[in-house]
């Protein structure tokens, strides 16, 4: 069945979870919500734009949903904040089924659920062509306690949450054999896990100086801690945590990691003298490099050998999946 | 010149106007800002599609981009409270001309400034087909002063600001004989102002009971106020202040003022006793009606005969322009 605006705003509002910090939600022009005393508000935005982030015969529509919501809380992981509140803006065609919109709202509630996160307002609109979700999550910090890019200093170790690369190697499997029944064997891909706790410990123990979440690829995420903080980086190759994926659990190519987006980890930077644990919240933290003097980022081999590392992660306007 | 991303990213950052409450703005993961103490977060997204709500042909660039951050700022204005910063989230073709760009972003970024409204983030991404913009804004209010559409009851006069009609005249006559040099003859469509220091009084004052903003269209917002108040109304028809438009000055028909959309002004319901000033911040208010007992919504001809009115404001899935 075909859609119409009515419906849709209505099916939003019945899978919309709420919670405490909502004053007023979807209903009015703006929703109204308390930021907690002595706290920062934080803001994200982030667009999921189907043949650009997604594809309709590649990512059944709960991982679509799901993963729209994780650009969105992934940012706030990547501050040390919390999740307040998201809104949803959603174009979509009007011969889209309902079912579609309802498997997208089903990804999209569940991981809020899990978060504690409100759905308190968005838009709705057609699209000529395609779907466009932009999801927006507000959240908050103790006031000047966001852990921001620009913290890194020379000496300082380089980190990441979990594995790298199983997210972009989900893409070139779908791109050799499109198959929507690979969700199950990529979950990396289809249903990434935000890292807010992670982020949020970092942040209570004072422990990384910088943070950014891996959207963009290793290679790209490190150039902008690097751009903002003013500094190099070297990381040693042999160190970076592989992703393993697919049945057979075996190793993602090193590309894939360095500059493969997507995989929504944490990467910080800490101070040499701080002891970061083996593993925050049950997930595992790796030691890959650190920050150096200069600008330049380079990448050491198994012997010792250094090659310049120059960012090449997803940019939209070069990749289309 | 087609865009890349890079340099898109490159003149929104040259574009953005800031303000004392942006903490960290662009260039992070979240934007960080500062809600004033006492005061609640209001937050409103609205999206602007490229043959839904403008079209290449009829809008020039500026149009749209101001006309992108006033659905925003008209939401803040409805709950009386003042924006703080917006978030842009933009997905163009790549053959979009820089310059269209550069356009889009002049609009917004003047109107931006005039409200002291900073752009603080948002994501840009590609479209497969047609501008697609995302407009979020941050604003804040004194605790539980927002002013929400539930608030009228039975007895409440009710108000406009402004004239209405003109912009969906200005729609009409494009759909006769399109002409960019319209923008100029039509200001209530091309560059609609949104009624912040209206709303702002209005909350301060402590006036209004209820309040919406004009972008459905009367019959279709005075429908939310009503069924999110749980009453009814009734409009007295020759009060309705229909705009002048053209060069002629002549006033729109009736059909536009009561079912046309995007006019930004601020619907209101104020108990009887309340005396409401002719103009507020140079703006005119009418009386245009009362609340009544019930459900239902009445307009009144000039000798008292009452017909029932019927929602039939803009919806974006009936209509295209």
């Amino acid at each position: 069945m075909p859609l119409n605006e009515k419906a849709l705003v209505e099916r939003i509002r019945q899978r919309a979870p709420g919670n405490k910090n909502v004053i007023a939600g979807i209903g009015d022009d703006c929703a109204v919500l308390q930021i907690p005393a002595g706290h920062e508000a934080i803001v994200t935005t982030d667009l999921s734009v189907e043949g650009v982030h997604f594809r309709r015969d590649w990512h059944p529509p709960q991982s679509v949903g799901h993963r729209c919501l994780t650009r969105g809380l992934s940012d706030i992981a990547a501050m040390g904040g919390e999740p307040l509140a998201a809104f949803l803006s959603l174009a979509v065609p009007c011969d889209l089924p309902q079912r579609w919109v309802d498997g997208f709202l089903d990804g999209f509630a569940t991981l809020a659920e899990q978060h504690r996160v409100a759905l308190a307002g968005g838009d709705t609109a057609e699209s000529p062509n395609g779907v466009v979700a932009d999801i927006i999550v507000l959240g908050h910090c103790p006031r000047s306690k966001a852990i921001r890019r620009s913290g890194a200093h020379p000496g300082d170790l380089v980190y990441v949450t979990g594995t790298l690369g199983g997210s972009a190697f989900a893409i070139h499997e779908l791109g050799a054999k499109p198959n929507r029944r690979l969700a199950g064997r990529f979950p990396a891909h289809f249903f990434p896990k935000p890292r807010l706790l992670a982020g949020k410990f970092l942040r209570q123990k004072q422990l990384a100086t910088a943070m950014i979440d891996l959207s963009d690829g290793l290679s790209t995420d490190l150039a902008h801690i690097c751009q903002e903080s003013g500094c190099g980086a070297e990381i040693n190759m042999p160190a970076i945590p592989l992703a393993a994926t697919g049945r057979s659990r075996r190793k993602v190519p090193l590309e894939f990691a360095l500059h493969g987006g997507e995989d929504y980890e944490l990467l910080f930077t800490a101070p040499a003298g701080r002891k970061v644990p083996a593993r925050i919240e049950n997930v595992p933290i790796t030691l890959i490099g650190r920050i150096i003097p200069g600008k330049r980022m380079f990448l050491k081999g198994p012997k010792g050998e250094r090659q310049r590392l120059v960012p090449a992660g997803w940019e939209h306007f070069r990749h289309r999946i």
